[in-house]
């Protein structure tokens, strides 16, 4: 066995739900799948950073993968997402995360401008030079997009133009630093002039008498400034693909340079095809030493607080691994953090993680879940301690001399 | 009780293994002693430096007596063995493990000179001086030397000669920074010389006429700058004592400034005489507060892939333990990595902890081994924890203020 399938399920772990008299939704869930892999394997707690500590996806990933501690190479949400649309970024440059949104008499009507099905015949019209900074404009999925900047001697310091919330204007971008000043000049004339060219853009003056929202302005955040590391390649010796249907999480793998494998109908969303997703990481494992599959929508229903739709979800993702039954290759499942459905939010609650395959030392586990797996033969672990314990796992550790 | 006995089974922790229906060999192996220590004990996983790292023995030994992190003590495994010889290093000194090897036409038939009983008598002939470099050769066990190099404004950044492997050329020195040119050149001219002299050294001569491998070529590996760090008893207050019968434990033991204690019959081998070191450790006792007690063997029939000569090993350390059974003192036994017999090769699982005295919190564990101490009331501590929980329990820790 020398090759590996991880599955993070996005914000997987949770807390006790009244609606199932006190287990979380991965205890609740019935997953014969996953708990005939507990079975014959060792299961543990990981936390991504350490106990009680809450982070976004991004970071978590930065932890989860080895690239720690993750303030030393995360880059910034922007320069991910960027990525993650496809965009080529050179050294030092500028993203930002977009939002195409809907604003009305200087206020915010939707943040997401209707989730207009894609922002792609924006791309050229918003892309151009202003004084000396070149703006590339990139579509992401649905109103999503990034915002590069491409200039010299350009600053990431630079604040966030979304407030998050509908009714109020947009935020001017601010200069976190007097090295970004003179740029951030720029970049809200650059603001304000999108959003007279969208305004009378063809697409939303068919939007506005179709009385759908109009994508009429850019809302950013989470600037951040490219640079290169280490691939994952470089990092482990190993042969990595990435197997994801959001855009954060595609950026991610391109940032430490793996293939992207575009699986039909990996959305994800809510409706994603996880079996789809499962079956092309069982082809990739033939060309493949290491095959990453991100499923999103775990953390979704955290966020909207269903606890019975996460349980749903979880089952559905069960019922996907029986295409990997016979596959002979260490398999690990976690989740990148918790959302719990309590909070609608990041928790820094640890999450379960199982690894089964051939030399792990079996404990007495029998169920994928919260409780069951704290008391696991690996008891708690830490992202860093992952793809180290895989590449141990797998025969393809580096002996520290 | 303000004593401890501190115990090394070198590469103790294992797999599942199929002679033993998915045991590992301490589980398989009847260690009546040993249970009974943790029965009375706590048991709990220890990893020398994070779980899924693997480390060689070296690095392992740094982190388990609190030189960490390794990277900043460990000066390099040529100078531990050059002190397990017996050498006196000075400040800045070069020091290579050496092996004398057997070369024929430019390739090296055997990297050990048929195990050759000793290399002592080449220590004088030659150790020399040559355009400004001091060359010392010193003998450890069998075919083992170590080489040290004395001289102003010498590098470590040497490569290894020993390609590791027969049937091949030994590899030239190489400098690894620009700073070791200057000196790589010196040392190839002194590894060649060495060759002409062995090839007319009468021992050789005679181990020709008895169809003998010739010891006629030293093969160089794991370059390393002396430097002094903190003694032991400096750092804990503790007067401590080494038993151990291979060179690079015997070395690390003089590095941090500890009483070699020698014992007849301690080779370091599978022969050892397990019993005659924990007698001698039963009598050091008196006069040392902390008798560390090296054992080799586990390790040596992990990377042998023999599960059941470890397991046989292991039931022999535990009978020898009989000869501790009424020595009051703290006892504490654990390996400094894991070596699993379907590997071969170090790796990075955990190893089982058992400590046995007044004082400790007794769990629930009952019997020494992998899954059982993965439920003890340690759960997982780190190498560097080890130390601190001996000075806690003997009643000797540092109040951090």
């Amino acid at each position: 066995m020398t090759k590996a399938i991880f599955i993070i399920l996005d914000g997987l772990g949770d807390r006790p739900c009244k609606e199932f008299r006190g287990k979380t939704p991965l205890e609740a869930a019935s997953t014969p799948n996953m708990d005939s892999l507990v079975k014959e394997g060792v299961c543990g707690m990981q936390s991504p950073l350490s106990l009680g500590f809450t982070l976004e996806s991004g970071p978590a990933h930065f932890e989860i993968f080895g690239y720690t501690p993750f303030k030393k190479f995360y880059p910034g949400r922007g320069i991910i997402e960027a990525l993650g649309t496809g965009a080529k970024l050179r050294e030092k440059d500028i993203a930002f995360r977009v939002n195409f949104a809907t604003v009305k008499n200087g206020k915010i009507k939707d943040r997401r401008a209707g989730r207009i099905k894609s922002v792609k015949s924006f791309e050229k019209p918003l892309s151009m030079k202003l004084k000396g900074i070149e703006f590339i404009l990139k579509s992401g999925t649905e109103h999503r997009a990034a915002l590069i900047m491409r200039g010299s001697n350009l600053s990431d310091k630079l604040s966030n133009s979304d407030p998050h919330k509908i009714g109020v204007a947009p935020k001017k971008v601010k200069a976190l630093g007097k090295e970004a000043e003179f740029e951030t000049e720029i970049l809200n004339e650059y603001i304000k002039k999108v959003h007279q060219i969208l305004n009378k853009h063809r697409i939303n003056k068919t939007r506005k008498r179709k009385k759908l929202p109009e994508a009429n302005y850019i809302l950013l955040r989470g600037a951040g400034k490219f640079k290169e590391v280490q691939s994952f390649k470089e990092k482990y010796r190993l042969k990595g693909c990435c197997i994801a249907g959001t855009g954060l999480y595609k950026g991610f793998g391109k940032f430490i340079d793996m293939k992207l494998i575009n699986v039909k109908g990996a959305t994800g969303g809510k409706t994603t095809n996880v079996k789809a997703k499962f079956m092309a990481a069982k082809r990739a494992l033939k060309r493949y030493d290491f095959v990453w599959v991100h499923v999103k929508a775990t953390d979704l229903y955290g966020h909207d607080g269903d606890p019975v739709g996460k349980k749903n979800f979880i089952e559905k993702v069960d019922e996907a691994l029986e295409v990997l039954k016979k596959v002979k290759a260490l398999k690990v499942i976690t989740g990148d953090h918790s959302t719990p459905c309590s909070l609608k939010e990041h928790s820094g609650d640890d999450v379960p993680i199982l690894f089964n395959g051939k030399g792990v030392r079996v404990d007495d586990c029998v169920k994928f879940g919260e409780r069951e797996c704290s008391e696991g033969g690996l008891q708690r672990i830490y992202g860093k301690n992952i793809i180290p314990e895989i590449l141990n796992l797998i025969g393809k550790q580096d002996i520290i001399e």
